[in-house]
């Protein structure tokens, strides 16, 4: 099947095998099983070998798959072989935290601006950064060309700052705040809300 | 079909139904359809009256969905019918962000402890908590009987951190840190990972 007839749910699922099989070869692992992978991230075997099997025929019954080949061809697919640039918006606990975060290091993105509406933030820096007025999105970020947005803003200003992104040509958007954003079709939002997060668990408990 | 029976792919999806539900009543809306809310949460129409119709039949042809009356089935399915006390380790800049969050209020949790292993910081307040010592997690998670935990530590301590947790009968896990934990079978983890959650839309770039 071709990379882009990819169901969705299998690509939600692709970024999870992916951590786990880096973590694998930062630990000395040269191949693995469905079984093993599995075990890592709480997926079944099966639905594994299925996930992997929709992007090529890679990996023998019995000596399981080369995690380097495995580790490209994911890379490759969810285009992450390359470098994004990211622009944050929203300099609070949040962005700070986001900022300083280590976990985008070789995993295909990379901070390049950071805004905030606060006149008291604007000039100041958060590490490398120099935090920018929020009124320049649009011109700032359109003239860079940046594809990928994180907004951490409140969420009375959420949709504000999201049209200005759409404006500014911003094609994938990871939302902090805590409502659900109107998007234009062809753009991508993607949601981190701890109570969402939270409320998936405890239907178990 | 009845609620243990639900699918854990639809699980998933029902708290981003409240949340947009929940959004809706606030701004006065009584009645809704699956168009409408599907157009809020980016899923179609009739996956959205396919997962609402596995645990009911409410919503008539044509008079739409009562929100009120939707919003308490979901409540009562996921749990959040009633408040859990939410223990949160590591006192950084998620940790902080999370102990400052409005998104949990009338959503079914609250924090009601916080934990470091930075002698510093331990007895230092973020807004009303006193941050308690690591050392203690098991004595005073176990003794309090919370079962709902956020780990917001470095990768490098969530597995140890995440075993204490274990140890003092925590049964689910919102994992900041970016790595994989190993859990017993009888806890659930779910992860917050920036880094995953923009792999899974640069596909689509």
């Amino acid at each position: 099947m071709k990379a882009d007839k990819i169901p969705d749910i299998i690509i939600g699922r692709l970024p999870v095998y992916l951590r786990a099989l880096q973590r694998m070869a930062d630990s000395g692992l040269k191949t693995t099983s469905s079984q093993e992978l599995g075990e890592h991230v709480g997926i079944s075997a099966a639905q594994i070998r299925k996930d992997i099997s929709q992007f090529g025929d890679f990996g023998k019954q019995g000596t399981g798959y080369s995690i380097a080949y495995l580790l490209d061809k994911l890379r490759e697919i969810l285009k992450v072989d390359r470098i994004w640039d990211v622009v944050l918006v929203g300099a609070g606990d949040i962005g700070h935290a986001l900022a300083n975060y280590q976990g985008f290091k070789n995993r295909g993105f990379r901070i390049v601006m950071i805004f905030d509406n606060d006149k008291a933030k604007v000039g100041h820096k958060i590490g490398e950064f120099m935090i920018e007025d929020s009124e320049k999105i649009v011109e700032k970020v359109k003239s860079s060309g940046v594809k990928v947005a994180m907004l951490t803003v409140p969420a009375s200003e959420a949709q504000g700052v999201a049209d200005r992104l759409y404006q500014a040509g911003v094609k994938a958007i990871l939302n902090y705040a805590p409502i659900s954003l109107t998007a234009p079709n062809n753009v991508r939002v993607q949601y981190i809300d701890p109570a969402t997060h939270l409320q998936r668990m405890t239907f178990y408990l």
